[in-house]
């Protein structure tokens, strides 16, 4: 069976993020999922506990040829964010659907560009659990294209405060 | 007389970041300068020794209400190496549009989210030098909306591989 996306199972009302939002159609629409249960998304030989796959377009360019920086960290941003909640969920014994949304936020993010990351490549986004706590997840991202290691990041994803959630 | 912004100085080969560069028509196109000689970003009281505005589409979102921090990170990517161009060029005694290029590309970016920022805002973002060498520049860019810093980060720029220019 295939997973739904971690993205998929926000509620509508939060999914609007311009990286990873189903309801931002003007946006990335990330999609991260479990890595050693997903048949769409392989990339368990990269060590990876979560993953995604992202193509930039053309325009995402830094210089020609190369993916613009900002893309990177927007990648790394959301897939962090998305993987603290799947397992702010998984610990609690609940399925990603159920309420109330264990929705996470970035506190703070570092990248390091390790590669100038072509434009063109299908990039694979993985990430690892550096720290996990009922309000406080710590998630290491990396990218890689062509399995090269081209960018790498940690993000501070806290539980979202409830003056953010509009609710 | 308005000064030309950096990024608009760039050689028209090195002009297609889609965060800044004037020939990517997808992009943001951000704009930065020189905080104390420009009317247009009036932001001196800020502190600041580079400074750019920028107002974030509805789109561009997080949750609902707020900006997305892949937006803020860029916006702190490409005013830091702009500035770090800026800073390369006015330590050499050239004028930024003279060749060879003196442009710089990002090795590493920390941003620390500190307040949400409210979208529909104009955003003024500054930028300081922490660390200036030939080939090595360190800013400090700093993100506020209605004189509340939001978001602040660190961008090491390196000056540009011959790699990746294309030339």
């Amino acid at each position: 069976m295939r997973q739904i996306a971690f993205q998929d199972s926000y509620p509508n009302e939060l999914s609007h993020c311009y990286g990873c939002g189903k309801n931002n159609e003007y946006g990335h629409q990330l999609k991260s999922f479990w890595a050693n249960d997903n048949q769409d998304v392989d990339v368990t030989d990269l060590g990876a506990t979560t993953c995604a796959k992202f193509t930039p377009a053309q325009y995402h360019t830094a210089l020609p040829g190369f993916v613009y920086g900002g893309i990177l960290a927007s990648l790394i941003d959301c897939h962090g964010t998305a993987s603290a909640s799947a397992i702010a969920y998984r610990q609690a014994g609940r399925v990603m659907t159920s309420k109330p949304a264990l929705r996470f936020v970035t506190a703070a993010l570092k990248v390091n560009y390790l590669a100038p990351t072509p434009i063109g490549v299908e990039l694979a986004i993985t990430g690892n659990f550096i720290e996990v706590k009922p309000k406080k997840v710590v998630v290491k991202v990396t990218i890689f294209a062509n399995d090269i290691k081209c960018a790498e990041g940690d993000v501070i994803a806290v539980l979202m405060p409830e003056t953010m959630s509009g609710s």
